[in-house]
């Protein structure tokens, strides 16, 4: 290294902990201010969203054109785009969090013991989190707003191609955190969109609480093996519908297909059919015609292959690697199954522990999968693209966590939030 | 490294991973367990280990002799040995776990959506949990006891100088397992005492969903560095007690005196005595004297040192690393501060986020404190020794957890699950 490279990283490095000083300070006020101060941070925080509208365009097409020259997927740049309207989504979506109840200072429960000693469990904010996502500058509003209201400082690290977005959205965040009082460093982003900032907020325990990754799997394994801090998963959404024997036909063809076809990328949507030998024959031809129609590719095992070829669909064959492979586009592995044991066993096998369900007449079928299947969402006749913290009625949510500690399913503000036990007594020493 | 030392590792790994299989499989099973199942493997393991008395005091004297050779201190000495009535206790707490309700399969809450979706967030166990802690054969039976209780498989890996003892404990538990017909590799151990085991533990995602080091800073903070699985973290007790301006003196002597003096070597042991500027003339003197009568060493600021002086005690200075020492020993170091924001600054600086006490007769003072203290446990007039899982009324516990994320405080059966989301539908579609 440099000795000027070595200067940049001493400075990049006395930086990064001044912002983590600056966090941790702010987060002390955020843990006990009122739920209207938040409030009227995250309302004023919309108001400048809007007024800054012009502003908010203009850096994002900057980025927008950098993302050009540099090629970006469609997709990619699809995500990157902000529009009038996406602005207004962004704006709401405060408000919207602004009108939920306040997650901090709720008791979880409260009891007497025989020494005479009052205890409390009572709902604390988790301090200050670092959110890593990728180009998304919508995330910056949503994350930041979710953190506010349940009274937590954030590190918003945003990947590089949005940065002139995210920092501006940023600026409206801040301007509604000073407007309300607040102090503006609850919300931050570190100096640089270099990666090496990442590393440094990913060993920063002294300053940070509580890392969430946001993103594809590459993103969140990173985070994983370099985190020295605690992690909340938010990893792929593997996810399978299951058509059960005593599945009723018509049900079963809608919900396979809203499933997957809704909106293939998002994580809740179904990667893998399964269904029972039992009725393939006789479900499987419709279901399979009404995918193809709605544009889907299909990749089937031997059984499934050889049923569609009866009813005059040809379907690839599917490789061992696609149980395993989340498409997040309009593809489907199908295989047949058994039986409610097998597909258990294929479910706990090859998900991720996201969102699984099940479609059958037969309560005591789903009742043995939703006990059975290791998932943090397990439905029962309907679609696995209902995995989303809106249609939870729990308002914005910041992910799905696949993980076990900790939140899993949805994380809205209410899972951004820990709890201390209060303890009250009259002198009480112990025997 | 030498072809056979090559052989030895491969061969450690391939014993490691069926074990961790073996334990996924358990707890696959474990997770659907009826209550009264995993309590009569509870009760039945109790029943062993007071029929095996003579063997595990045998197993326990070599063990106890090894460690004599090796000249291990009294205090670990004492840590390691077992006696009838310590071998009574382990089955007690076993039947103690038994009787608790069962923590699984609870609803923590249910609700309906307009679109006609009923959730509901269930109790579920964690899995696979790796405990990893040091030659206290008795954790065998608590933690063993704890994860069977709530449904997990666990693989326990107490410190090397127990390995006897806690093999042979962990006889009688897989015994009791196998009676209740539910799979003895509920609950297994590594197949060496070698450290290699460890790190193969904490690498082993697949298989292992939770690891819970319970020791010292060293022993945690190596499992923090290495594990590529969550930790759920039982960090040190760096607890104070705060004598507040408004405190009750007869009241605040005898909690300061408890709180230090109980049992000096255990978690919730008060470690810093900070005392208001305002009544340090008056009421420090007698705690000093009370503390130093029954053996504490005292280590003070100049101020406190200067009031000791006055009253005939001569008091150490304190260093300014005291402030950050869990002495475990009857040592106090004292500091006299401004008042409740410089106590609660102090705290919020040198805590271990574990225990924290204020005695005061000014409610407004108190609350203050209970909230901007950031600690899992933060009690108003009364002694930080009552931080137990046992005290709390939750039973037996593994740990007073200081991390933030999923359990905080203590950590018994119900803090050892996670939940899902059970989802019903009626054929719901996405729109």
């Amino acid at each position: 290294m440099t000795a000027d490279a070595v200067l940049l990283r001493d400075d990049l490095k006395s930086q990064m902990e001044s912002l983590g000083r600056a966090a941790r300070q702010a987060a002390a006020v955020l843990s006990h201010s009122a739920p209207e101060t938040k409030n009227q941070a995250l309302r004023a925080a919309a108001t400048e969203l809007r007024r800054n509208q012009e502003e908010l365009l203009a850096a994002n097409a900057k980025d927008m054109a950098d993302g050009r020259a540099k090629s970006l997927t469609a997709a990619l740049l699809d995500r990157l785009e902000l529009t009038p309207e996406r602005i207004e989504a962004m704006a709401a979506g405060l408000e919207d969090i602004a009108a939920f109840p306040d997650p901090v200072g709720k008791i979880l429960s409260e009891w007497e013991r025989p020494s005479g000693l009052k205890i409390a469990r009572v709902s604390v904010p988790l301090g200050v989190i670092g959110i890593i996502y990728e180009s998304r500058p919508n995330v910056t509003a949503d994350a930041g707003g979710l953190c506010l209201k349940s009274g937590n400082a954030a590190i918003l690290r945003g990947g590089s191609e949005s940065a002139r977005s995210s920092a501006a959205i940023l600026d409206c965040l801040q301007t509604g955190l000073a407007e309300a009082g607040l102090p503006p460093e609850a919300l931050q982003r570190p100096p640089t969109s270099d990666r090496a900032a990442v590393g440094l907020l990913l060993t920063m325990s002294e300053w940070v609480d509580v890392i969430i990754p946001r993103g594809g799997r590459g993103l969140i394994e990173r985070v994983r093996e370099e985190s020295r801090i605690p992690v909340m998963s938010h990893l792929d959404g593997l996810c399978h519908t299951y058509v059960h024997a005593a599945a009723e036909q018509d049900k079963a063809r809608a919900i396979v297909v809203n499933a997957k076809m809704r909106r293939p990328g998002i994580c809740g949507a179904t990667e893998t059919l399964l269904i029972d030998q039992a009725v393939a024959g006789e479900q499987l031809p419709a279901v399979l015609k009404d995918l193809a129609t709605a544009g889907c590719t299909l990749r089937g095992d031997g059984t499934s292959q050889a049923i569609g070829r009866g009813a005059g669909l040809e379907i690839d064959a599917a490789q061992p690697e696609d149980w395993d492979t989340e498409y997040l586009a309009p593809i489907l592995s199908v295989r047949v199954v058994k039986g409610l044991e097998e597909a258990i066993e294929h479910i706990n096998r090859h998900g991720s522990h996201h969102t699984e369900a099940i479609v059958t007449e037969d309560q005591t079928a789903a009742e043995t999968f939703m006990q059975q299947v290791d998932a943090g969402i397990v439905i029962h006749n309907a679609s696995t693209q209902y995995a989303d913290g809106g249609e939870f009625g729990m308002g914005a949510e910041i992910g799905i966590s696949t993980g076990k500690l900790h939140a899993r399913g949805p994380v809205g503000a209410e899972q951004l939030t820990s709890y201390k036990y209060l303890v009250r007594g009259s002198g009480q020493v112990r025997p």
